[in-house]
């Protein structure tokens, strides 16, 4: 499972003063603790900044690389703020967060990706808006893995997110995005599948039980990665009882070794 | 979901003893909590007493009845018991548990189904062992529900047992129970699917966590029954989050309305 560490995020109130004042330490601190919780990528993200995101994107990347040797994804909407942060970014294969099919945003990133050779993730989205249907949503993703594949990206630097969406505001939204993880992965086997797990339970109570269920469901399903909170030991158990449950997980090495180190929590 | 409740085993240690003096209040009282919790079927069980097995089940059967107005699974692998408990059942449709596709045993419990209009569960063994193949299994389930139903079961009393076997055992048996399921459900969309869950984790630590994970990963693959403790809040409350996750459960309203009886827990 390829998890994408998500705490160092402007958005997030626990952090945001430390990025206001540049407290470099507590930012490292958390990109640190994440890495050794397991997160293969930390996400750096400086959007509420609206004024000079690009600078403190940039301060970011430069200030968590300083401790851990994982590469980052590099998160804005703003292709500006993205090459900031490309710029000074040292380790291999930075992952770009976020390209997608509006034409735009297309036009903008792709040039970035090509340029420093980094991984990308894929909204699964277009100028007609976020999609409705199961096949809307997959057939996005086929043209941007096609159009990407073209330009030279590898198939398995891209990394499509289905844009899952509150079951509060749908019933049929989680059934919705576990099968189009599944008709994505059977289709393309060596593209990667990340989420933003904590949309599903956006606006309904007993948040945490809700992404742990869908964060087995879509695993089930073929998602190999997700933006979340390594810190979360509780939501880190189900990566590894799911690895282990299919068969991703030889003898249950790694599910007993984390139980022996505390880590799994029931 | 249609939940088994498993406490009234005679396996189990907390209650062997009550089942010893024929402890009626406390017998009833675990029937009337399992009830209360949500179970579709009350199990009784009283395997361990090798040498008035027929009677203490006819026993069982009649003590829990007393209190609770929903069917029992009358659950023994010898068909003499199961029959002494059938013949003292007033509820409506009980279900045997369980018949198989091994000769001996699905000639003595065939006459039973039809004679006491039982609902059953099938499991996925005949004369040649425990299947080892996806495959086998499935061709198992389709010939039992080929038989059962030409003698006039109807296909919904059926409750199909993929035999879950210890991931412990095998990295591959979690992987195999999953798609064994979907492969029947998909197959006989009418048919019941309803494992012994806790099989998946004998063997292995945290088995509450895997429990949970197979539950979500099971029930997103069609199965809709299972036996369990309806009194384990955080197992009753992945199955609550699963139903809403796969948009059984319209608006969320059953989710919502256990977490406002404090029943969800995280």
């Amino acid at each position: 499972m390829i998890i994408i560490g998500e705490k160092i995020n402007s958005s997030l109130k626990f952090i945001r003063p430390a990025m206001e004042s540049y407290d470099t330490a507590f930012i490292q601190d958390i990109a640190k603790k994440q890495a050794e919780a397991g997160a293969s990528f930390i996400d750096v993200n400086a959007g509420m900044f609206a004024k000079d995101e690009p600078e403190r994107l940039a301060w970011l990347v430069k200030t968590v690389q300083e401790v851990v040797d994982i590469p980052l994804a590099i998160d804005s909407p703003d292709p500006k703020a993205l090459e900031q942060g490309l710029l000074v970014s040292t380790t291999a294969k930075p992952l770009i967060n976020s390209i997608s099919d509006e034409k735009d945003k297309y036009d903008s990133v792709l040039p970035l990706i090509k340029q420093f050779n980094a991984r990308v993730c894929a909204l699964c989205m277009d100028d007609s808006g976020m999609p409705e249907t199961i096949e809307d949503r997959v057939r996005i993703a086929d043209r941007l893995i096609n159009k990407l594949t073209k330009e030279g990206i590898a198939i398995d630097d891209i990394f499509i997110d289905p844009m899952v969406r509150p079951i509060g505001t749908g019933s049929h939204y989680g059934k919705l995005a576990v099968e189009t993880i599944r008709q994505i992965k059977t289709s393309y086997p060596e593209v990667h599948i990340a989420c933003g797990l904590s949309n599903i339970s956006f606006g309904i109570p007993a948040r945490k039980l809700m992404n742990q269920t869908f964060l087995v469901a879509a695993m089930c399903a073929g998602m190999d990665g997700a933006i979340l909170d390594p810190l979360d030991t509780k939501l880190m158990s189900f990566i590894y009882s799911t690895e282990a449950l299919l068969g991703l997980d030889d003898y249950c090495m790694e599910y007993v070794t984390k139980f022996k180190e505390g880590i799994l929590t029931v």
